[in-house]
This record gives C-alpha cells, structure tokens and sequence, in this order.
C-alpha cells in the first residue's frame, strides 16, 4: 500500500490544480487567470503546475476535458434511425454547450488555440477529431442504410451539423434549447438526404 | 480649402492608424500588439488614438472593416435563382475567409469579443448583424419564390449557411476553395427546400 501513495498524492495534487484553475476562470477570466492564483488556490507550488503542464491554457484545457469526462466512450448511438440519433445527440450537445460551467473554459480554449499551435494539436487530436470522427462513423453507417445520400462528402457534413451550433454558441446569436437542436437536426438530415 | 485642412490630416492620420494596426497585428499578433507600437508606427501619438477608440481591440475592429469595404451594399446578389445565389456568395465569403490578410484581424476579433462587451456589441451592429439580415432578406425572396419551405425557421437556416464555414475556418478544418463553398451551398439548399 504504501508505495502507491506518492502516485495517490500526485492525483490527489492533480484534481486540486484542476478544480482550482476551473473556479478561477469562471471568477477572473481566461486573461487575467495567473499560474500562480491557481498554484495558490489549490495549495502547491507554482513548480507543482509546471511538472505537469507548459501553459496556462493546457491547465484549463485539462480541466474542461475532465468537466467533459474524457476517456469515455465516443461511439455515438446507433439506433438504425439517423433522424433520431441526430436530435439526440445535438439535444446532448446544444445543452452541454449552453452549461453555464462550459461558458469560461469553452471560450478559453476557443481563444487559446487561435495564438497556441501546441495546445491547438492538443485540442485537435485529443477533443476536436475523436469528436468528429465519431460523427463520421455513425454518419457512414446511415449512408449504409441508405439515410445519407452516397454522394455527399462527410467531412463537409459534419461541418453542417456540428457547424450551426458552435456558430450560435461563439457568437451568442440565440438560445441553445432543444427546438434549437431539433431545427438544426431536421435541416442537416435533409441536407444529407 | 484652407477650413478643410484639419479634416484632411485627421482623416489622413486615421488611415495609417489603421495600416499600422493591420500590420503590426500580422507580423506579432492581437496578444503583443500594443497601442504604443501603432502610434510610433503610425507616426502619431498615443493620444491621437485613444481620441478616436477606446481600446486597442476597437482599432483592430476598424482596420478589418476598412479591409472588407465597410459602408459597401450589403444587399445580396437576388437572380431569382437561389441556388446560383448562394453559390455565388459562398465562394466569396470563402474566398474572403482564407484570404491571409484577414487571418490576423478576423481571428483576434473573434477573441476578443469574447471578453470585451463594448466591442462584442459593435461588432454585432456593425458587422454580423448586417450581414445576417441580408441573408435573411435574400432568404425571404427566395421563400416567395416557392425555393425555401414555408416552415423554415431563418434564424436557424442562416446559421446552416454561414456556420459550417466559420467552423471550418477558425478551428482549420479543412480548406476553404470555391468546392468546399458548392458543397456547403448545395446542402444547405437541400436543408432550406
């Protein structure tokens, strides 16, 4: 048992830096978030953090995939019924977009990566492309059922349903809601068809 | 003639003001950009600026309007033939884009009305607003037109047309050429219909 407590610490240490740099955005925002506030709030060393992460925005890109629950399955449901799945999923999604707990690091990282190749790698392979290759899987076994017309080109699909969203989301130009995920759905399936 | 002089410096010194922000933002980028290094750029002084913008992110927003011909008509190009249309203006917006004179400008916008109100407002009067309703406007002939289905929600369809390009452009999914803007037009036809 008791080699193992160093590694149960280090965790422990992990989760606390995660939670802090989390709370601290959500109070002070992405650019006035310091290194040294969250080493402080979580109650470690400033070297603590940087053992463990490059930059500010790698610790807050840490803390929304642990909001999010990485490591969780990306299968998306497959039900036979594209129209279904899709409301489904974008009912998921429009809701987890309009948390409030996503607004800060959502936008941080938004913000990051347009100034940060490294953390915008990370944000690719880690985020970003298992989410949509998840979308592309599911979308070629409707094209399969004859839901998706062969002709349509999946990369650009995923763009016009995922798309809207984050546009809306980005630029606040309306409520995420469910009529919401459900008007985008239907318009995306029969752009698909 | 002599009455006018003023005006024609002051207008003068507005115009290297905004070449100064456009090129100190490409060459070192929205987060090192300072107002100091515009006005030596510029060869005015910093109160010069601050007479006429109030932050440094409302000098940006004006040099990427004086970039895309701000006061243009905004009206939409209305053949009667919707799907030529929206090609037509797909491709421009596409080619607009990924033109890399509006990388640093449109990327560092779209930062910074995240966490500046003032300008977030200013950019959705002046800019995303406009630009929307002329889509709206076009979209509504086109619904008289029989072209768009009478239940089509055109808060939504304009988020159709404009999202999956503005997703692919600021997260660098893909490239914008005139094929990716047929493609996205040709769905979102389908999805309007």
């Amino acid at each position: 048992m008791t080699v193992k407590q160093p590694a149960r610490r280090s965790e422990r240490s992990k989760q606390a830096i995660l939670a802090a740099a989390a709370e601290l955005l959500a109070e002070v925002g992405f650019p006035k978030l310091t290194i040294e506030a969250i080493a402080a709030r979580a109650g470690v060393g400033k070297q603590t953090i940087y053992r463990w992460w490059p930059s500010k925005g790698a610790v807050v890109f840490d803390a929304l995939l642990s909001r999010m629950g990485e490591d969780g399955d990306l299968t998306l449901p497959d039900t036979g019924d594209l129209a279904a799945d899709l409301r489904l999923l974008l009912r998921g999604t429009v809701a987890e977009m309009g948390d409030p707990g996503f607004q800060a690091p959502g936008r941080a990282m938004t913000t990051e990566i347009q100034t940060d190749p490294a953390l915008a790698r990370e944000y690719r392979e880690r985020l970003l492309g298992p989410n949509l290759e998840a979308m592309k899987t599911r979308l070629r076994s409707a094209r399969e059922a004859g839901q998706v017309a062969a002709d349509v080109d999946l990369d650009v699909a995923v763009e016009v349903i995922f798309g809207p969203v984050y546009y809306r989301w980005l630029l606040r130009l309306g409520p995420l809601d469910d009529a919401y995920a459900d008007a985008v759905a239907g318009m995306a399936l029969s752009a698909l068809r």
